[in-house]
């Protein structure tokens, strides 16, 4: 039997899984720095958790579980002879696979709200699927890295997001632009352009400027109903150089006025303490316009930066405010703010970027290499002393011919030999071998 | 609809994530430092990787993931007609979630063998389901923490491993008693008793001593057809006081000879590094002799140790040699040798007593509360700071009460909270209030 693995999932090998651990481990540092509290929720959840979150057709990319023993025996008759699939399911399978990590957060924060002090902080790094058609850069297993704040609608939160973010890609070297919208502002432009039954449509349209261009985006809008001018408004709205130039143009909406309000609260917090990156206004971001409420943040790599010209990816983080997390599970009144990061897209523009540092992939500090039965005696008393040190230390486990152990030591990507014979037993001077520029120099047990 | 999560599963708050992962952490620095990388594979495999592979009971125990779209479109007539769960299961499912972490590594090892270098390391602290029925301490989801080497039958591995042992329990400050057997010093007694077609009956028995006598053993032995003469050797060998004593009833016996060879090598070596905890010869031991040839460990709580009298649980870690790991998926001559810690038991060992250090379940240093708009205003600038300095610090997002935000501190279980008034933003001396003890005094932002 030749084995494989499902489609649409991976296997890692060590390199993979210490940069993937590289990524996660700046990111979980930042979360935790600003407060950020780990929660662990299941793998598995009720199928009732799940379905009817994501919509008909995130229900079709649950991956559900088979009830265990005899799952068929109690089965309706009618819904097995007509092989209808969509009934039967709910009557043999009672649990899925986690989808995101919000549904099973706002599960969470509903059964443990006698346990937890609001405004409650989490964040969590854990895997998720769905049954996607799996192509390049996507996948049916795939890790999500979330930060949530529920139980406040602080706009310091907002402020502090934007700075963890900043601080997140700083530490891993990439230069992004954090983009900020706030939907209440988007709403008051449907409002001044007499949209505002047509929110949705108008900030479909808008939101691809970036790609199509004005001429496409007035004829779309023309095309979902917007006179011409609801379309001159818009224009003029999406000329405004930044925040302060828009104001003025929602002087006539309160809901605008609100948004306008709330950003300029944020930028300043946020400008007050001088962050990295570009932090800017973009009046076409409208992402999650289904659950955000307020903030809606996009980052992205941000092209201007020296070396990242070529980068091409969408967005590798986001977010949004959402005024509600709970009340499906029966829990009213907490509103509350969300990132998240895009760890597979951020691992892709590292690698693409050569952007991790040389020491990510590698772990072992020394090899030893011995020569002979007497050595290999030796080497594990040196490597068991090395170790018991903390130093990363192992040892090639029999007196093989040295050109084998040096392959082996190539292979395992080890950045530093020590070859022992009968000499250096009796010196304790052990031959070092730098692999990369195959220097030497002897070195005693105390200076390693 | 009130939420709940399947029978069997869990969900964990920060102070026991944060628990657990203290545990996972020591245990994976030690896997690092002893040589072991890191790999990762999916939740899901493949149906045909994990039948067969842990007996019949083992499969109905594998949770099965239901095909996505329409699974029933190609299911057997008759099988639906007649409800027959067991044919119509490969029907509807073709992935499964992982059961152990041998059988996907094992699977990994073939499928990679052309990427990896022998003899590979590696090491998972990865979770796994069993559809068991949930009792107290056992679950359908948990963790197991794997070492393992495979590509060897070097005994210096069994060494290493044997230090491992010793150096995760010394640093989670639990005396443990390290347990090892030679599958082949059973086949010796087998042999030399005349048993030896009938060892897996013997070992069955012995392996009750501690638990029952010997006079119920001697009972079982003759139950399972052991002559009284086959009985007084076992009674000889289980009362020979170590492996010195065993070696010389084994002189008859080839294989046996050659257990105690091995053993004596492995013990040697571990001996001469001095092993912070006791590591005996147990002949009793027989954990896994379907698919250990070699070394066989367990490790137990020392109820010897003082404070640790009222200990009672069974084997906390354990491991083995096997002479094969993967010709099941094609690939032979891959002998391996591997460790397995039961961390669920070990948090529950350390909880009892009182052995988490006390900043394991804590990870925020301060808190900033803040008086009024001003001070807040104020505060998001020093926390901010702090964090970009590295400190884990967070601030409460309003002007509340104190008491409030007081009461707030103390259900997040901070250590220390900073208090900010119009007062100290004019000095620059905040209150520092120490929770544990309510000390105060007051700190400039440079000290803190």
């Amino acid at each position: 039997m030749k084995p494989s693995i499902p489609k649409g999932t991976r296997d890692f090998l060590p390199a993979e899984v210490r940069r993937r651990e590289y990524i996660f481990a700046i990111i979980r540092k930042h979360f935790r720095r600003f407060g950020y509290q780990p929660i662990e929720t299941p793998v598995m959840e009720d199928l009732q958790t799940l379905t009817g979150k994501y919509g008909e057709e995130g229900d079709k990319l649950l991956f559900k579980v088979l009830n265990n023993g005899d799952f068929l025996s109690k089965a309706d008759e009618n819904d097995l002879a007509n092989r209808d699939s969509n009934k039967l399911v709910g009557q043999i399978s009672k649990r899925g696979l986690r989808y995101d990590l919000t549904v099973p957060f706002a599960r969470y924060v509903v059964m443990h709200q006698n346990d937890l002090a609001f405004p409650f902080k989490r964040y969590a790094i854990m895997p998720v699927w769905r049954a996607d058609r799996p192509q390049k850069g996507r996948y049916q297993e795939f890790y999500q890295c979330d930060a949530d704040v529920v139980g406040s609608d602080s706009l310091l939160y907002e402020a502090e997001l934007t700075q963890l973010f900043d601080g997140v890609f700083h530490e891993l070297g990439l230069r992004v632009i954090i983009r900020l919208n706030n939907r209440k502002i988007l709403a008051g432009l449907a409002e001044i352009a007499g949209l505002a039954d047509n929110m949705m449509d108008m900030t479909i349209a808008i939101d691809k400027l970036d790609k199509i261009g004005w001429d496409k985006v007035a004829e779309e809008l023309t095309g979902r109903g917007a006179a011409p001018h609801a379309i001159q408004i818009i224009k003029q709205f999406l000329d405004a150089s930044d925040l302060e130039a828009v104001a003025p143009l929602l002087a006539g909406s309160a809901i605008g006025g609100q948004g306008v309000k709330e950003l300029r609260e944020v930028f300043g917090l946020v400008a007050a303490q001088s962050p990295k990156n570009r932090v800017v206004f973009d009046v076409t971001l409208a992402r999650g316009l289904n659950y955000y409420t307020g903030a809606i943040w996009e980052v992205a790599v941000d092209t201007d930066a020296p070396g990242q010209e070529n980068v091409r990816m969408g967005s590798i983080a986001g977010g949004g405010r959402y005024a509600d997390l709970t009340s499906i599970f029966g829990m009213k009144d907490m509103p509350g703010v969300g990132i998240s990061f895009g760890a597979e897209r951020i691992y892709d523009v590292l690698e693409e970027l050569g952007a991790f540092p040389a020491d990510a992939a590698e772990d072992l500090q020394y090899l030893l290499l011995c020569l002979d039965e007497d050595a290999l005696q030796h080497g594990f008393g040196l490597v068991s002393r090395l170790r018991a040190r903390g130093i990363h230390a192992d040892l090639y486990p029999s007196a093989a011919k040295l050109q084998k152990m040096m392959k082996y030591a190539d292979q395992r990507g080890v950045p530093k030999v020590l070859i022992i014979g009968s000499e250096e037993v009796k010196s304790g001077a052990y031959s070092l071998k730098v692999m990369g520029t195959g220097e030497q120099s002897k070195v005693t047990e105390a200076a390693l």
